[in-house]
């Protein structure tokens, strides 16, 4: 409501309580300023009001909302049914042109600006994260993780049409394999070193790989210069605490984070969801600087009370927590003996049936396995022989005492009775 | 978004497409605008982006949304479950102080005026309802319209405080009675009139219950000129098609009508919930002036054809439509035979069983009841003794010739098997 | 979903995990069979999930959601805009019937059923509260405290027709005395005696009154030995954090209290909003036992901080916290100098303007008022003459220690500029 | 609520109406029921509250909403703002594994089978539409258009990593050509025929192409047989009206139908957004086989009416409509004069500036652009030399006859300035 609105309502209500709704109106508009000003995550996060009032706003700068347009185009963001309609908050052009998704779409202002904002906003965010003092440069897709490393992979095999290997240090994630066999790339395994408990990236083998691959490719022999891109990926869901569904595609470089990132962008043909975004920048809003610091913070908190605690019920079953210190999410617990002799997978469904999603079972065996193309020996342990069994736990961003509290009073259980389990009976002759 | 944000907008979206979103935020503007200046019904319904961009902007007015409000009352306005706060926009503070229901509250200047506005939209609506060339005035009660007709009752007493009776045409609906009775008012029953088929009103009779009252109240003698309130009460969900919840106090009488309705509005004890005139707000602007209109026009189309396809049904198994011209709403059917010696009001759950809701069995017997402490003959059939049985079906506001088809589709089928039915088997011995 | 619809899913997706759907499906039903089954507040709040569930089932059971339904009654709950349908959830029959507010709603078994609920819910709530070890009989009224004061006054009033007297301890809010007034009732008000700082009820000036009206109307004699009804009335916004709107009338009497509910629910005439009782029931489901204790046991925690602190802030001003130890909810302190001879009612207005709401000014003075009909000197003050000016501040439900900062930061800089306040200066001559 | 449930009802609401709510909760499990054993559109579109009841019960089938349930993986389905997982009514694992996007996902048994049953209601949806009587494979996938194509294009190579070419009769969609080139494959381009105003698909051109391609790669000769898989892809938000983001691949080829969706199913690297898919089901299920049908027959009705008007407008400007008889859905206008000497193109602003979007100008001229790495001759007219300028308007899905109506009346308020046009005046020297 604009001034002269305000005008007419005194004659409603008394001037003095409309001013002061002015005045209150006025403090949201300031907070719309600085956020297209200073493209950055408020200080405090926002107040749902505050919120769903620049969700409108922007979603009405979009054509289709516009009172009295006709729209004759095949794409007018006509939308059949309001239950979908609210959800979306009337946004329907989705984002991107056939050009370019970070392109503007001319018939949606709103969308356009919206997922700049937002892309200014997941920036500072991981700026905030890794206090980084350098730029980041952001592009937030609203495809997921496996399906962002595709398109990285189409956007660099463009920019190096000659290039055919992607020196790969083994994780056995099969999304990442193939995105990479996706785009039509030969991953070059390197496998990774055991340090103690811990699986380390074998920096120097991957060197070597980049080298050896320079040594076959004349032709790009100018390209391993740029051996390093500094670029990152990552979920959204995961990081931010959103739906499944989008991913960051950020670099600190730079040198060739633009331009990447440019390539990426121009990469993604045709336009796209805006739901991945309008979660992220929602979210974000409603985080707001303190409110991500402190989710951070309590993750960051949590961590070695989770460690020790996981640790000491290890113990007392007779396991031992795996010394990993470099990982700082997942931590794993070995599993040695019981089950009657099941196969330690069998624990996985136990867990399962009580409740716990997430832990994963790593029971290393001489399996082959090929993923994308590639044999993999021990598939799912990311190494081909690792020395021992394992359920892992991860303390992701998110996560409470109360959920570590339940995890372990029900893992206590589950390894209770796993510790004595009965062999299962051989079947007896008919 | 003021100017300002629109301004730095072009920093992230090409000037012209946020010109044209601009212009497009201005066309709204204007409309509430013109809601303010003009008070009455938009010529067009609103589309959901406008209504829902105002119910926001005016439920930040209330001081519980200003950022920053340290609320040191006992009534702040703060709401528990962020589902409830959800579903009122963030409207928490009722209308209404404890001085008068349509005082404004200096915590809630949104509440306030989403307040007055919508007792000038109603008028609005009733006005063009019944082609009214006098101004109208109106207060919408967030009581239905028992509750509503009490509380004119108790205001009418405060204003006459020896008035002891209330004369009233007979009509079997409890709440009348009831509203009469609980105001600590006697009620003095004038019977209808049967005209045909039609039970009218007795209007030589009601001029006589009050010159009789007269007689015995001299003390009020003066106040009997008085006699034409020209006030009237409805409910909004049979009228607006809201959720049950409010009921409209409207009078035409330049003479009596603001100061009856000042009377009642200053009897309302206290603050009241905003949920009942919400929902008559935000359906009056979605509707607009074209959507009210259509929507009684239709209800008018209707009419003659519900009567006319009824009718021919009725006239199909024996029975026939009352004639009852003066009822634009109801209608009504004869039940003559059938049911196998059951009394007709078990055809009521058949009606029911079959999905019917509505149709209400009229059968006149000799039994007395009491209402209110009034003895009745026949009670429900609206006089002592009618002369024949029927049941009722109203072609209501909001209905469709579906529901219609619906319904004589469903009533065929019922009254086939009514007059089939063979009689109660007697009970057999053991 | 029922069994059926699971088992079909297993074709779809594999059974292990529909199972455990189906498992989690029942733990949701079994949520609802204790509710049903015992009528009082879950041990824990209810997930949104679990609530919306509940919620839609309830709307769903209610004959205008029914497929195929074909209403042919005035009253339907048709709603028009969708915007309203889904605020509500799909409820549109309000509660209650022509003859009782508490009576089942033949065509919306979803809503009675959910106003039962809410009136056990509320009783456990009081119970909790309170903890009473005696039954407590509830009856949510969707009206504010004030009209459900009139109600009860108009139950009482029809069951004892010849009562005329309402004896009244003085408390300055306007709400009570008009709706003893609105009832048609004269209140005999017994000023309260100051002890202390502290006004408190004159017990037997009340006895006195009670037995001079007992002397003057013999023929409610026998009604005086029901003296203590022990109802007491209570808005559910202030004391269960919902919108604005409702309000419960409770009754611990095991002799007068069923009665006396049954009266008042008898007394409302025809339907009522649901839109109170809904906002109770989720809310109280949303809370649940462990919330709704954790909710009063934070402001009893908040009490002797917030004293203690408003205290020495008084203390630093020269000003003093009254001594009120029996009012566990307001404080106040005392406005002895300042403000440049300006009336003390003026600093109302700069709290005002540094967004604190709720702060109350009582500024004695000869002044005589009258409300209701009833001449009050110094009303406003509770009392013909307090000995001193003073302002209130309340540690209310849902208040949080960040609010007492906020509120004590601002209050200083008032106080400040109040000490400081220069006189006016005298009109120059022109 | 199940039976017990319900049983429990009773005690507190008459047994009768309990009963009749019972049996329209079965009537909606007959609804579920069904959707799950026929997995085609309903015969007529669900209520809101049918569809509102399945999605929530959808949704707690997801392990992040199952009561007590612990979660130690990374990816829990955590949403942080309660405005975002409100939205998307609580999913949040979106859908898909790292193998696979069609592959179900263990910890969301309601969301993976949500997205198998959108697959078969969107085949369901595309035979009506076609009235086909084979069987059509749907893979639904969570990104738009041309992102589908790049997927398909990455399955393809896979399937067939010999290939290099993608012979393609030009259409000058940028999204097109990308998603070809983002796969790393060359288009080879077929020029479109012009026959009178229309241009056609050359088929013995593009027959001729693939023969040559066959020349010059023997080791695909046999791939050449499989000339037609009759894959088609189309987006979901022009054909079922919900907003931009997802798109369907199809196929009617019992042949190899189901391996290529399989595919490029198994392409998709990783867990995706489930947005899309839920928009789709939710508008399909809110159409039904009735509400489809009358989308497509209403835009069918509507075609000629709108060839006809816009001619008939054309031609009182001097202009004629192309004669296109099979384009169904795009109609185009010549623009030969006016503007006063200005670009064809100007009269895009003009059209804009009046709220027209979506009228595309096709302005011919000799000018080379090179897209994906190919030059193009007059790019944006599909062909390198259309006989005449003209702009386009679409008759789509979703649009009414009162879009017409707006269109035409701005239409014919435009070409009349357009044709009145001065020219620009040649600058006045300084």
């Amino acid at each position: 409501m604009n001034d002269e609105v305000f005008a007419l309502a005194t004659q409603l209500v008394s001037p003095s309580y409309v001013a002061q709704a002015q005045q209150a109106r006025r403090a949201r508009e300031t907070k719309f300023k600085s956020l297209l000003a200073q493209r950055r995550l408020p200080d405090n996060g926002w107040d749902e009001g505050t919120l769903r009032l620049l969700l409108e706003e922007l979603a009405l700068m979009d054509s289709n909302a516009f009172i009295g347009n006709a729209g004759v185009g095949e794409r007018e963001a006509r939308i059949a049914c309001p239950l979908v309609r609210s959800r979306h908050f009337g946004f329907g052009h989705g984002i991107g042109r056939s050009g370019d998704i970070a392109e503007e779409q001319p018939k949606a202002a709103g969308s356009s600006l919206l997922y700049k904002l937002t892309n200014f906003l997941a920036a500072d965010a991981i700026k905030r994260a890794g206090a980084l003092s350098v730029n980041v440069n952001c592009l937030v897709l609203p495809v997921a993780t496996g399906m962002t490393v595709t398109l990285t992979m189409l956007a660099l095999r463009a920019m190096r049409p000659a290039a055919k290997y992607v020196v790969w240090p083994r994780i056995d994630q099969k999304s990442c394999l193939k995105a990479v066999a996706a785009a039509g790339c030969t991953p070059l395994v390197v496998e990774s070193l055991l340090e103690g408990d811990e699986l380390r990236t074998n920096v120097p083998g991957v060197r070597a790989r980049i080298e050896e691959c320079t040594q076959c490719m004349k032709a790009i022999a100018a390209a391993s210069k740029h051996g390093r891109l500094d670029a990152f990926i990552q979920s959204t869901d995961k990081n931010f605490l959103v739906p499944v569904g989008g991913a960051i595609l950020a670099s600190c470089s730079a040198e060739f984070g633009a331009a990447l990132i440019a390539k990426v962008s121009a990469t993604y043909p045709g336009r796209a969801s805006i739901a991945p975004i309008l979660d992220l920048f929602i979210t974000l809003l409603h985080l707001g600087a303190d409110g991500w610091a402190s989710l951070l913070e309590r993750r960051q908190r949590l961590l070695p009370i989770f460690r020790e605690r996981l640790g000491a019920l290890a113990a007392s079953h007779g396991e031992r927590l795996l010394v990993t210190p470099n990982n700082s999410i997942s931590m794993a617990v070995t599993l040695t003996s019981g089950g009657g002799g099941r196969s330690v997978t069998a624990m996985g469904a136990q867990l399962w049936v009580r409740l716990i999603s997430g832990a994963r079972i790593c029971a290393p065996d001489a399996k082959k396995k090929s993923v994308a193309g590639i044999a993999f020996t021990n598939y799912g342990s990311h190494c081909d022989a690792y020395p021992v069994a394992y359920f892992t736990a991860a303390c992701a961003l998110g996560a409470t005492e109360e959920d570590l509290d339940l995890f372990l009073k029900r893992l206590d259980k589950t390894l209770k009775e796993w510790k004595k389990m009965k062999p299962l009976a051989a079947e007896s002759p008919a």
